[in-house]
């Protein structure tokens, strides 16, 4: 790469990095520090020196790790306190907290993939960050590969941010696409990803969404200047959708799929605020977010001055993940080199969280009715006496096969209401005489 | 927003910023810069002052732009020596061009907008930023307020981009959406789009590819590294798109989008290089590009590591485009508060950019022939004499209802030919006694 000369107080002193962890990302990171070294050298302006490898055990043979064996160590308190750039892409609470807050009070600036030790306790690693004037980076801790979070601290960072639906767990659209084009059904799914490596021997942490849930505090944080952690999100999985919700939502022309949504709102109290949740939801067939297939992610941003913005890409992997680090290696690297920083922390809106119960969405339900007159009045009054307002229904006669009894499948689409309302609603439905099933409820999203 | 101390060697002295243009755009820009001037502030560690306008005349009523009259100036000349960064939302090549040099000879940076006057003569200007150390940015330049050109330049800069497929052109996308949407003709849509504002009151630059030919040359310089002019690029607009083209795509679940396609890819005489180019072809609607609607524009890249990627937004527009020009003055901004520099030109790769008859695709292919035995026989003679495998044919019976003679629709999909190939394959088939019409000939993408 041909770069122009740039300013370079440390002339051509070397950017020492450690890096905290070598597993399919790490092992990614190192391959591209050497083999990129030449190019990251002229993009930053100083040469790269890789000082360390922190691991668990020296032992292992890591032959596919193009470095001197000397390298890894075990001694990752030590390691912390001889580097420039501290890379972290262990994962996890601790030890990876107390390493990077070592690492910066030795004036290390930090990059990061770690999304749950950042939705847990952000604020103290900014706060350190600040304290020792470093960089805090973690481009990779959302969405992989896809330049999201750079774009909101830099190229938004003047917009007012209004929604943010994003698809950031590539497990769970894996299973919910799959579901889509074959009509299985969830369990049968799972396993059929686990089989091809695309969810974990032990799934919860995709498919009940905390995974979801630390990307969507992480995303709503940064969009909309307040604090938001992970355990302030409201959290629904996959593992209860089922063929038939897929089934239900491929009949109006939707498709589900496991949304994280960060929005301004006001609550029925009338505070203004933020809603952050992560659950499944229909969309559209012809909204962007739809075509997001396989284990991709996407972030769908809405803001008041650049309008609707998607970002579509990979979203987990070795390579796209490590790819994500180095664009913040060279990013901080080059702040080292000049003698600035980054954006820190941006948290000065400090708007309340609103409960979930006060978040309002269009929904879809799919009721089994008797098939006799007088029963969608009946229906119709359920929703009227909890203050739901109905959108469209749709009717369908058919024949219950096991009994022979004539039934009727009800498809309702609601007005947006609240949670609170919806709930009340599906519970007078269930207790009602004429409904023999509640075959489906689900949230509609990207009206 | 909160941010914490930046080193800021001009302590608090302001960073002035002369404005080249008022119109849709510059008032934009003008605006925010006011309104948003706090924010700017903590963004960039020090103020930012407006000190000029440029404008063609200074007695127009702007009192929709909260500036000082005293601001606007028709001595351009002079405004840009007065300046610490100069923002061009004129357009055109020239007084663009010498303005900016002059700019840049005087020590401003330049953010600019100007697609044209760039993918015309950028490494003339690239080259005065070097002379003078000063950046120059152009986010702006190509699709609105999406930022692509920053992850291009910085996110994916270590990265290996092998293809970029774009919908640059929101006038354009909108036309065709109408087309798919109502199968209404090319005239009458741009005649709508016209009423509505979407389309100038001559379209031409927009509609035969001019406008989407300079994103292209930019795309393509950033991707690969690469010196490539407009004129450089295969240009080929939406004026002969049929409804009967956007009939036959939709029968294969397909639709027609003017695309630009920047490819890293071999010639037939052995040649590794680029391929750039500009036309409307097909692709499937389960691709992401598919749910590119109305007036919006998108970019999709593909690169080694990190795969897929793609970039989602209003591709025009007095907010978005001030946005991302806004976006550009704060990165460049805070480089010259840092005392630093953003990456200069990269054209380090110089490769050779390929003719467009060597550039390889599939083709869709509609013709009417005569319903009798033996004609695919004969049709199917044609594409192998001239060296073109076919992938699928569909054949449909038809009534010619002027004749009443008995017709044949055939839709044949190649397998991937050059455009040499193919042209002498729609000219033997066009010649042939069999067949009657060559009724749509169109690329297909996105594979």
């Amino acid at each position: 790469m041909s770069m122009s000369e740039h300013t370079n107080p440390l002339g051509d002193k070397p950017i020492r990095v450690a890096l905290l962890g070598c597993g399919v990302v790490g092992s990614s990171v190192a391959r591209m520090l050497v083999e990129s070294a030449d190019d990251l050298r002229a993009r930053i302006g100083a040469p790269v020196e890789l000082v360390g490898i922190a691991v668990r055990r020296v032992g292992k043979d890591r032959s596919d790790v193009p470095v001197d064996p000397a390298l890894f160590t075990t001694d990752a308190e030590d390691l912390v306190t001889r580097a420039d750039i501290v890379v972290e892409v262990v994962g996890g609470i601790d030890p990876a907290r107390g390493l990077l807050l070592k690492a910066m009070e030795s004036g290390a600036s930090v990059v990061t993939a770690n999304k749950a030790l950042l939705a847990e306790d952000g604020p103290t690693l900014y706060a350190a960050a600040d304290a020792a004037g470093v960089d805090l980076y973690y481009e990779a801790a959302v969405a992989g590969a896809i330049p999201i979070l750079r774009p909101m601290r830099e190229s938004l960072a003047g917009d007012d941010v209004t929604k943010v639906l994003g698809i950031v767990n590539g497990t769970t659209n894996f299973v919910l696409d799959k579901m889509d084009t074959t009509g299985a059904g969830f369990e049968e799914t799972v396993a059929q990803a686990q089989a091809l490596g695309y969810a974990e021997a032990d799934p919860t942490a995709d498919v009940e969404g905390f995974d979801a849930a630390a990307k969507a505090a992480l995303l709503a944080s940064l969009a909309f200047h307040t604090r938001v952690k992970g355990a302030d999100v409201f959290r629904e999985g996959i593992s209860d959708v089922t063929a038939a919700d897929i089934a239900a939502a491929k009949a109006m022309d939707h498709v589900v799929k496991l949304l994280a949504i960060c929005e301004r709102t006001t609550g029925q109290n009338g505070t203004s605020g933020v809603s952050v949740r992560v659950h499944p939801a229909m969309i559209a067939r012809t909204h962007p977010l739809a075509s997001v297939r396989d284990a991709y992610n996407a972030v769908f941003v809405e803001a008041s001055a650049a309008g609707q913005l998607m970002f579509y890409g990979r979203g987990a992997g070795g390579d796209p993940t490590a790819l994500a680090v180095l664009g913040d290696l060279v990013a901080v690297a080059r702040h080292i080199v000049a003698g600035g920083r980054g954006p820190g922390e941006s948290a000065y809106a400090d708007l309340p969280i609103l409960d979930v119960g006060d978040s309002v969405t269009r929904y879809h339900i799919s009721l089994d009715v008797e098939d006799r007159p007088g029963v969608l009045a009946q229906v119709a009054q359920a929703f009227a006496d909890t203050g739901v307002s109905i959108e469209t229904v749709r009717q369908h006669i058919r024949t219950n096969s096991s009994s022979g009894e004539a039934r009727a499948n009800l498809v309702i689409v609601t007005h947006a209401a609240t949670e609170a309302a919806l709930a009340a609603t599906v519970d007078a439905l269930a207790a009602s005489e004429v409904v023999a099933e509640v075959v489906s409820v689900m949230r509609v999203e990207g009206a």
